[in-house]
């Protein structure tokens, strides 16, 4: 469990990430693709405590550029975790109740075993060499950091985005460990829109010469590509309306020494959303995670009906934004229509906010009053 | 006027450009920025024949990347102008009865005067040389170019997209040249939203290395960061729904050699069109021309009304397309209610289609409707 350094009634006070590894040989982490991933590192932090019978247990999954530090500070850092307002003492995810439990994904580049990673085959990193992974076997890695914390039951999975990719997955991969579900703007299948939007990113980093098919590490990473990409990632998170309300027709009160310079609040808010985000995010794992979530289909080319008749006893909350427009209120619909079909106890609240797609990061006091009465109800029954 | 070399009964056959210059000295054209431009040429292309008081001619305005080819056919090449299904005999834009002119916009690389062009005082092209410029300016120079063939008096000015704004820009800057305008799928100024994805798109050329400030002209231009820009665009320019048609999740049939090549139809689309768009566009009138409409606005700080109302005495038809999300319809409303509030003789039609920004291109029948009644309503009055 993580070590709570300082607990004020503010929050979590300091928490630490740890780190679980599995998969030496022989027992390696077979990936969808065929491969073989060896070893595995998951990192992830705990809040609260797990309960004798092991049954209190809630894992957390993160979006696209997230990690497993959810909530709480981290010392030195001034910003607590991504959801901070949504973990703690009371809040949507109870730690006087829970143990809440948030793993970052294989692939990435926070801790976990991902392209930036030394191959021990080769005592460099892995760069390309790194094997293509799927949202399933994230999940599957995760499995492995669940049961080794003795948890045979999950009381719930939830997460937005990417994370409610994973929340899905893992009704599909281990039905028998999930008793409820909580997927936030999320989908089943990327709509071409959304590849769309993840391709361009790529191509950015892609076409950014330092680049060099992924060889990058220990020289100049590929920043130009890498910000572009997180750019126009920022664009599809905010809404139209909520892009006006914060910046409007602004001008920046210092306009820089070039032509090109940015004459816009709106401009100069996006090259600072990029220039941060490459000091903290690896180009080689904006490229795997992008793939591994345009890849993810849920229906595996069946229907969706089927793949959650053999997830029947979860129970789902399906939750959406109407101002999201990177992950539209339908897709979230057709999750719950499919689970209707399915006979599967699914409950949908689509939440007005103006704060398009990082709506689920933001709009805290509404997720909170729903979490909280899904998961009180549940517990009850 | 323009040479109609074969004219078939399926259009206009074959077209040129021709081209228009003015602005010597000691009558520089003279730009909002205070500098001045010298020569300056204007690529143009017309259809039909002006009549003997030179009353029935209709100017039409392109979009960002479009240019003076807007009907018939170059030889040589196989598609027609870019709104070939809204201009010839019979059409929306009757040459029949009208003399049709397109005009290519200064900052252009399509014939017109821009950053690619030899700067006399140089004798090299201008690079970043070239001052910025404003849709203002691209309509004060084509006002030379209509003063030039003897008009005094535009039937009509219409245009989509940019095109639109110069619709707009030319009721504002000459209102006694304008007897009509139709402004199609088109902002009085651009929205953070809409500035945000022309920005990503100027980083992505800047990101480039062969970009070097805008010095490549006659070396490797940034071809990568260019092609980039316009993926950005198209997916923009589509809506969900169209690429949902369009695409869906179908794969390519062929995937490529590298691990991140395209595994969807999607993003083979948007490399095809980047790798064209790359062959046909400079990168720097790229920057030129979105930084012109970034900083594009009607109002000038003040009231859209009391713009409107220097403009009186032309008649409007706004058109807008319920699916175009990134010239959405509140904003051609935006322009219809400061109409009616300046009593502006304005009409509005917003027409249902699935296309996306892109409509304005493709849905000639409903367009073609509305603007032949538009043009007969207002010369019978």
């Amino acid at each position: 469990m993580t070590k709570i350094i300082e607990n004020t009634d503010k929050g979590l006070g300091f928490v630490e990430t740890k780190y679980f590894t599995f998969g030496n040989p022989p027992d390696e982490l077979k990936l969808e693709s065929g491969e073989k991933l060896s070893p595995v590192t998951l990192a992830y932090e705990t809040y609260g405590t797990l309960n004798e019978d092991k049954s209190n247990a809630i894992l957390i999954l993160h979006a696209l550029t997230g990690n497993a530090h959810v909530a709480g500070y981290h010392p030195g850092e001034k910003d607590p975790g991504w959801w901070d307002n949504m973990i703690g003492h009371g809040k949507a995810f109870d730690i006087d109740k829970y143990f809440v439990i948030c793993s970052n994904v294989i692939g990435g580049c926070h801790g976990s075993t991902g392209p930036s990673t030394i191959n021990p085959k080769t005592n460099r990193p892995y760069g390309l060499d790194f094997p293509l992974i799927t949202v399933k076997d994230m999940v599957t890695a995760q499995s492995y950091l669940v049961k080794s914390l003795g948890i045979k039951k999950l009381v719930c999975v939830a997460g937005g985005s990417m994370g409610g990719m994973q929340v899905l997955q893992w009704t599909v991969s281990f039905p028998e460990m999930v008793a409820t579900a909580i997927p936030i703007a999320t989908s089943a299948r990327h709509s071409p829109q959304q590849i769309a939007f993840n391709e361009v990113g790529r191509q950015a980093i892609m076409a950014d010469s330092n680049w060099n098919d992924g060889n990058y590490y220990g020289k100049s990473a590929p920043r130009s590509g890498l910000s572009v990409a997180r750019m126009i990632g920022h664009i599809t998170y905010m809404s139209d309306v909520s892009m006006g309300e914060k910046f409007g027709r602004r001008v920046k009160e210092e306009h820089g020494d070039k032509k090109f310079s940015p004459d816009f609040e709106v401009e100069g808010y996006l090259q600072y959303r990029g220039d941060n985000f490459v000091k903290r995010f690896d180009a080689n794992s904006y490229l795997y995670i992008t793939k591994a979530i345009d890849r993810f289909d849920l229906t595996n080319g069946g229907s969706l009906e089927k793949v959650f008749k053999a997830a029947s006893a979860v129970k789902f909350l399906v939750i959406a934004f109407k101002s999201d427009w990177l992950y539209p209120a339908y897709q979230s619909k057709e999750i719950v229509r499919a689970c209707k079909q399915a006979q599967v106890d699914v409950s949908y609240c689509e939440l007005n906010s103006t704060y398009g797609h990082d709506a689920f990061l933001l709009e805290v006091e509404e997720q909170e009053h729903f979490i909280k009465n899904f998961l009180r109800r549940v517990s009850d029954e």
